[in-house]
């Protein structure tokens, strides 16, 4: 069986009072769109179709990865006018699934059970019930449970009214029937619209019984029309997302307070304080420790880390057993080895930093190539850039770097030597020696302290 | 029609086990007071008394703004007693609306519905319905729906125990009966109080109809008592401001960690990243990110900027595209122009920095002015202060300083100069030269390391 | 009466997915099974018996001061043996309450009128009303009430389901009659244990009448499986506390953001601000106000501190309207005394600062004696640490150090003394004196700037 999704993903979303088209509005740090995009590919869809409209290119752009077929609705005449332009890129496929770019939290195990569960008929909806159907088409069913029509809130009698069973629009369909019922449908209505919902209609009347499934959740197929429903499904997401990590061995101080804005792999042990804040691909080994208020992004950490309060990890690795922070500040490229510590105040970038070596407080390291067993003093400033471009500072084994020190890269310290505090190093410093620059210590006698004006 | 409001917060607030009159307590950084009397100003209220009493004078000197016309109720015989305190200074009023300091969150729309609603009668009153209405006043009607009477829980008989609706204490009467009504009241009672409510049934008995209407919600009516309940009403309010954020097209990355305690104004599309707080008036620019765990107040962002996690900014200006953060710390009269960077453990202080200028790392610009295009290494200080008196650092466009400078102000370093690292300047440095102290280096070859004792 | 408690506390914890035994996994900062013990103490048990298993000797290893008796499950062959394991040591005590090491909650004001409301008979029980009782088993009782047994979900028949008493395995009994009763339960059964809960049949049989109570919240005897579990108690407990502080007298911004891991106390009128984080023992004096996103560790803060945004404290000690951060971090053995400003980005370890003094950017200070009124200049460095050993700083009162200054230890300063900026201070400073390091001010005429390569 080919299946061939379509995910309708045109609409303007107005009330999201943007300036982006709505399906690019972030939901863990991926668009919308890339969620329902996500779910058909975990679906093992033959072809996908995107069907877009508002906001032009910047839609199929923000997907340069995509494989899906881009597909641009010019009028916009309602989500049956919307399938339709997708069926013709369609014709190798059995079945067609139809999907919405603004309904991100939809699971793939739920679209493969509407897909299996109806296998033996021409149609299949996925329908949900709800405590307060108040606005939603309700599922019409005769005495026996045969699906007869979907009825619009607008039309419905009181008693329709009153049923709580409605529809998702996320339908499922023989591809052959679902092109004839589509050739069908008119736009006979106020809004001068082509719903896709009238095909149901039109299979009844065929004799087509249509057969329906549930989603395990209504957020799954909740769909997001304003900001407040954006993040009602931000945080309903991240709460699965924390419960996941729960169940897989991380403690969580508040699961309330996570927020996973891409992967995160926690080895076993790992415990997160309150805020965590990840972006990108972050992985966390065994017996870590990330104090409240840190964001990792795009990191590794070995096991046994120690992430202190307050600190800011992006673009790189730590080794078993560090300890970073409180206030600390790791920027792309900085490798930090094993059981070094990276205090308060310190930003290190683009630098190596070999085991054990030590940058406690009130540093600038960028740039750097720093050896093991290394102490760098605090407000020691790696002078990286001469205004035009950058250069680097070499640090051998077992230096150790005075207080209030500025190494002028290029500049090199040898193995095992030391600089003197408040020394601006910039010729390189031989190992094992002490080197320093010191200006005579004074004392003015007859100095007067100045006087509030 | 000329409308008084009486707004009673005499009260102690013992429950709050506070120093600071209940009424003074802030809910959003304004006391509780505050907000009422805005309530009663969005009304077009010609006159507004505030009758208060416990912590004296402390009240009326917490709004110094107000043109509230304050009576103090030396002695606090119950709410009848506190509104004759009032009556006085009102009559030239057509209609009385009695309020409570202590009850801050009642929207100016239910106000105006209630003084509308009942503009027939000589006497309204906003009551609410009440799953558990134990502890309330019942509203007593008869079988036409007419209001009888008010029932105290302690008096109810268990019919009358059984009725769900409430006094919420809020009035509007007619000025003249209510001065009337007022004058019969007597203080028969066990706590040997004038109370309000008696006015009800005073009128009732004179025949006259009591209209009566309903808030939007339960907490437009809740009391506070304790700071439990002061807590409840402050994420409520915090809540519904975070939904109005939204809805006019802000992102909030989790509305329920959010924080304005003032006014926050956001144009299109602005991200606000967990845990934001606001106080003040911070206004921030269309497309604007503010990271996580940032405090703003009193500043204005403009458009395009990025505030990066963990920032502080406080009565500065920020101007666009500029990036402000991690870490970073900008003070009153910050006015940093667009498209500056200021980067990690950098504090600005009543400094300009004018367009495109950066200063990224662990450094210290106060009572400066710096051109555009300038660069300021990392550890850089401006002495500004010399134990007495501040003084001014001036930098011409295009300037670099290089790194762990120490810029001794009064100082200026002209257009295009450049400083060299470790420097401390306290005479002027001319444009387009170099400039800078530096003690040769030494290497001492017979040096040893201290020994661990 | 003398009461004995066992604390059943050798299960592995299966689903927690841990390398710790579960009863050692934290709840606020404290292994689950230390909550227990501390009610079992707070009952002013006579003796208190902990039967450990799985995780062998960490268990009692993790309660050095604990005066609990271990005993070693080497079989864990269900909780009925479990129990038989301590009735040995439990032979002089009237009656013995049986307890669990992952129901951290329990409350013991609960246990005591378990006990209290039991003393009549052989057999209490604590029973709890479940809206959802599916899972649990459920208490069987005659028709005038009396406990008949407990049935477990799969033995249940229709009638037995739609109990909602269930029971929670809190059990108070005379001990001779559990001695003899735990000598007949049997192992017949598909798990081949023993299970305690059989001697509520067996107590029936003989005749006996099993007296039940209710805990007064259902998190009391709720258990720890797995982390989502710990984390839904965590929260709980947290949002007890939270209360508890509101009552007492202190405001805060968010009960849903704090946490407390060890004890806080806090005089009238303090304000705690969101997201604080406390662990061990913190003491806040009167009218203190605590930012955002602080970290409060072993600390005492004098009345009126005001502790600015995003610090972190720590072992630490602050005076009286002492003014810290933002962006400070106090270190153990800080001592700030009364109206001391610890500014942004400063670090303070082991050192004296006495009244009135400022450290307000960018420093470390370390291993320091610093009198009274002192002002240290932005990026001033106490250079400590030699390499090798640790020396100190002393700073005498009214002195002021000018800005990146490193004072080489051991260094003194002398009281009123000044010291320029940029300075390296490696020779004691005499007082009243300006002391200065200083090279000549140079500038290079025919400098060029570095070109892009």
């Amino acid at each position: 069986m080919k299946l061939g999704v379509v995910i309708l993903a045109a609409g303007k979303g107005t009330r999201m009072r943007s300036a982006l088209p709505k399906v690019l509005h972030p939901l863990a740090g991926r668009p919308l769109l890339g969620h329902v995009l996500d779910a058909a590919a975990a679906l093992g869809a033959a072809r996908v179709c995107v069907v877009y409209g508002h906001g032009g290119a910047q839609v199929p752009e923000a997907f340069p990865q995509s494989k899906a077929h881009w597909i641009e609705q010019a009028e916009r005449l309602g989500t049956g006018h919307a399938v339709m332009q997708a069926m013709p890129g369609l014709s190798e496929m059995d079945r067609v699934l139809v999907l919405y770019g603004d309904v991100p939290l939809i699971e793939p195990e739920t679209l493969n059970r509407l897909v299996d569960d109806t296998a033996d008929t021409q149609l299949g909806l996925l329908t949900m019930e709800l405590d307060d159907p108040t606005g939603y088409g309700r599922i019409v069913r005769d005495k026996s449970g045969r699906v007869l029509r979907i009825v619009e809130q607008k039309d419905a009698s009181t008693a329709e009214r009153a049923i709580t069973e409605v529809n998702t629009g996320i339908i499922v369909a023989d591809r052959s029937s679902l092109d004839t019922w589509l050739g069908r449908i008119d736009d006979n209505n106020v809004q001068r619209e082509y719903y896709l919902t009238d095909v149901i209609g039109l299979a009844v009347g065929e004799g087509v019984e249509v057969a329906t499934t549930a989603p395990e959740t209504l957020e799954e197929v909740a769909g997001v029309n304003d900001r407040a429903q954006l993040a009602a499904l931000e945080r309903h997401y991240q709460h699965g997302l924390a419960t996941k990590l729960m169940h897989g061995g991380t403690t969580l101080a508040d699961p309330g307070r996570l927020d996973v804005r891409g992967s995160l792999s926690c080895d076993q042990d790992v415990f997160l304080d309150v805020n965590l804040v990840c972006e990108g691909r972050v992985r966390i080994g065994a017996n870590c420790r990330i104090g409240p208020n840190c964001i990792l992004k795009d990191c590794t950490l070995g096991a046994g880390v120690e992430v202190l309060a307050n600190s800011v990890i992006e673009g790189a690795s730590v080794g078993p057993g560090a300890r970073i922070g409180p206030f600390a500040r790791l920027r792309p490229e900085a490798e930090i080895a094993e059981e070094c510590h990276i205090g308060n105040f310190v930003e290190v970038k683009k630098a190596r930093i070999a085991a054990g070596s030590k940058v406690n407080h009130l540093s600038y390291v960028g740039d750097a190539e720093i050896g093991a067993g290394v102490n760098v003093g605090a407000g020691t400033i790696t002078c990286n850039y001469d205004g035009a471009n950058k250069h680097r500072t070499v640090i051998g084994d077992g230096a150790f770097i005075g207080s209030n020190t500025a190494l002028v890269a290029p500049v090199e310290v040898g193995a095992g030597a030391t600089i003197g505090a408040g020394s601006v190093i910039n010729r390189d410093a031989p190992a094992e020696r002490l080197t320093l620059t010191r200006a005579r210590q004074t004392t003015i006698d007859d100095w007067q302290r100045p006087k509030k004006r």
